[in-house]
């Protein structure tokens, strides 16, 4: 169920394991696209290959749910967003499992891959299973699996990275884990779905507060003139692990999953659990007003009028490489700086100038910029400049 | 200068190359044993074979500078300890350095190892040296060169770990990076004596945010029902590396160095940058609330009046395995425990009853208490109890 960046590579590797696999998404085009052994999605190695031998095969796409009714296995591995408040909006995920629960039969296996706050799947999703299925717990079987895939190398990941598991109760648990061995080199069973939620939201945590704090650093480094990046490179060790600077965390992952525990403490009336998580989400989101300043300073070295200095961000997609621009931090710098009345665009490898229009921004030859901001490098490079003033 | 923890390892590692030192300090017991060949840090492993072979003949302790007046090479290697506001106290360094100018010769290489905010060596420290010998950079060459040292592996840490030295000018790198890889093997020499501060604050810094952010994911965890340890296990992987929750962070070295950058921006009005630094280091300090929760919260199931309760601190050194007090937070947890009228003791096996007393506290056998905390497995156990009520 959701045939998206993580769930079609999962679905490619396992027909590729000898196992007849059918694919729901909502998708009608790349459906289509599956069946006639084409990938839909381009940038991620070695996925061409399994499409084309096994689309429309070994894996065949539908947008309906009855045409899964004879599997005995369901994966549900669709999109969670959150909402303005950081909380879930679990609509989508609801559907699929009210949807799933029309075709599920005694004695099948349901999966969710999708990261959700811990307790989800022995709570709201046990629950809409129940209910729309009209079976028990224990007439069918439920765990968690969450997908640590990451785009471009997400079959790779599924061959050699460890994956963990965990069931509602301990016989779903032993039940999925014999499901997905056969697919999974590198499996782990744990204690409960809950634990292999929690795992997942984890590893989010950690890498969002060390970005924050590599982002600090490369700040107090700025204010004391040391070189952030000779620093770090001999800091790093064994035991230290100093990541990079940004202009921020973009993405549908890492900056949503310390949502989930802060947004839950605070229900709890436990809000003093999650200082951490909030000040590097907090912190790393007001990386771009860091960086507007960085950029209004640079000016001061530009001898024209402040309002008529072009400015170009090159590069707005969240991350180099990825074509997505959910909750980029790039995008968002660059409108920031047009809402203080600058002259701003922007320019993007991989997206055109209708892609750039349709996000709300001009786009601009960086020929044409008085000062281009690259977005990966943090550099700021000026075309026509001046000695410093005073 | 400075036989300590730090200081006398590197000192007899140098004496074990063939190189002649004279070791300075204030403690002229220290001096006496180590001339005889005795270590007086018995629990640093491989000491005692290179004092007794170099204690008196290649290594001579002495407490007067002058006995020094023939070195050309000078390593500062004392205290620096830190005032209530968390400000460093400079004396102890600023006094070594005004001794050493007076002996100060021209060729003369001084390097500090002693961990100080980012700008020492280059700022008041060459001030100190010029002050007080007459001399003028250039005329002699300093260098910092942070100590990497942790206490029980200081010997094999000088052999193998990276280890950074920097210059306040160009040719004080050079000369002081020409000298030290005489006996330190893995040796880089990096842009400056700044540089070279950071790395170690920076590695500081890395540590204790990340104990901040294991000891509020243990807490999350324990909130919502979920092992931790066991969801820690599966999380971390290449890329990822969280700690182990704790009390907290004491000792000398980690609870101090964030302070540096934080009290710096604040002067600078760049607080805003030290955001990630303030809010770990007082998560750090607070954990000892939330253990002294966790402690009343099992007396709920003692049947005996709360006052009457006997409480034992098990393991009061600020970490296993060192014998050493300052900004324990074991103690503190004690002491705090103690100020809410609560009968508290303390048990440690590396302190007598009367280091136990000396410290502030009562010496209690676990044996005879109602309810033990070990500190360093953050364990509560009950000696006599009944079910939970409710």
């Amino acid at each position: 169920m959701g045939l998206g960046n993580a769930g079609l590579p999962l679905a490619a590797v396992i027909a590729n394991h000898g196992i007849q696999v059918v694919g729901v998404d909502i998708d009608r085009r790349r459906c289509d696209l599956i069946n006639s052994g084409k990938n839909p999605i381009p940038h991620e190695s070695g996925l061409d290959e399994l499409i084309s031998r096994h689309g429309g095969k070994e894996l065949v796409a539908t947008t309906e749910y009855r045409d899964a009714s004879s599997c005995s296995v369901f994966i549900v591995i669709v999109p969670l967003f959150i909402d303005e408040n950081h909380n879930p909006d679990f609509r989508t995920l609801e559907s699929s499992f009210r949807s799933l629960g029309g075709v599920l039969k005694r004695g099948d296996l349901v999966v969710l891959e999708t990261t959700v706050p811990p307790g989800t799947t022995e709570g709201i999703a046990l629950k809409w299973l129940e209910e729309s299925s009209g079976l028990r717990l224990g007439q069918f079987y439920l765990a968690h699996s969450p997908e640590r895939i990451m785009t471009g190398c997400s079959i790779s990941r599924l061959r050699e990275f460890p994956k963990v598991i965990g069931g509602v109760d301990e016989r779903s648990g032993i039940v999925a884990y014999d499901v997905y061995r056969r697919f999974i080199p590198n499996l782990r069973l744990v204690s409960s779905a809950r634990v292999a939620e929690m795992i997942k939201v984890m590893e989010g945590c950690y890498r969002d507060v060390n970005i924050a704090l590599a982002n600090e650093l490369f700040r107090i480094s700025e204010e004391l003139g040391i070189d952030f990046y000779e620093a770090r490179e001999h800091a790093n060790h064994e035991y230290c692990h100093i990541h990079m600077p940004s202009t921020g965390v973009g993405g549908h992952c890492i900056p949503v999953y310390p949502w989930f525990l802060i947004n839950e403490m605070v229900r709890r009336e436990r809000a003093e659990n999650a200082v951490m998580l909030r000040t590097a989400r907090e912190l790393n989101d007001r990386m771009i007003h860091y960086w507007m300043d960085r950029i209004i300073d640079a000016c001061m070295h530009i001898d024209k009028p402040l309002a008529e200095i072009r400015i170009c961000i090159h590069g707005i997609t969240y991350r180099q490489g990825a074509k997505e621009l959910h909750h980029s931090r790039n995008l968002a710098l660059a409108k920031l700086l047009k809402s203080r009345g600058l002259k701003v665009g922007a320019h993007d490898e991989m997206l055109s100038r209708e892609e750039i229009s349709k996000a709300g921004l001009e786009w601009m030859d960086p020929k044409d910029a008085d000062l281009v901001f690259n977005s990966f490098e943090l550099s700021v490079k000026l075309r026509r400049h001046r000695e410093a003033p005073g």
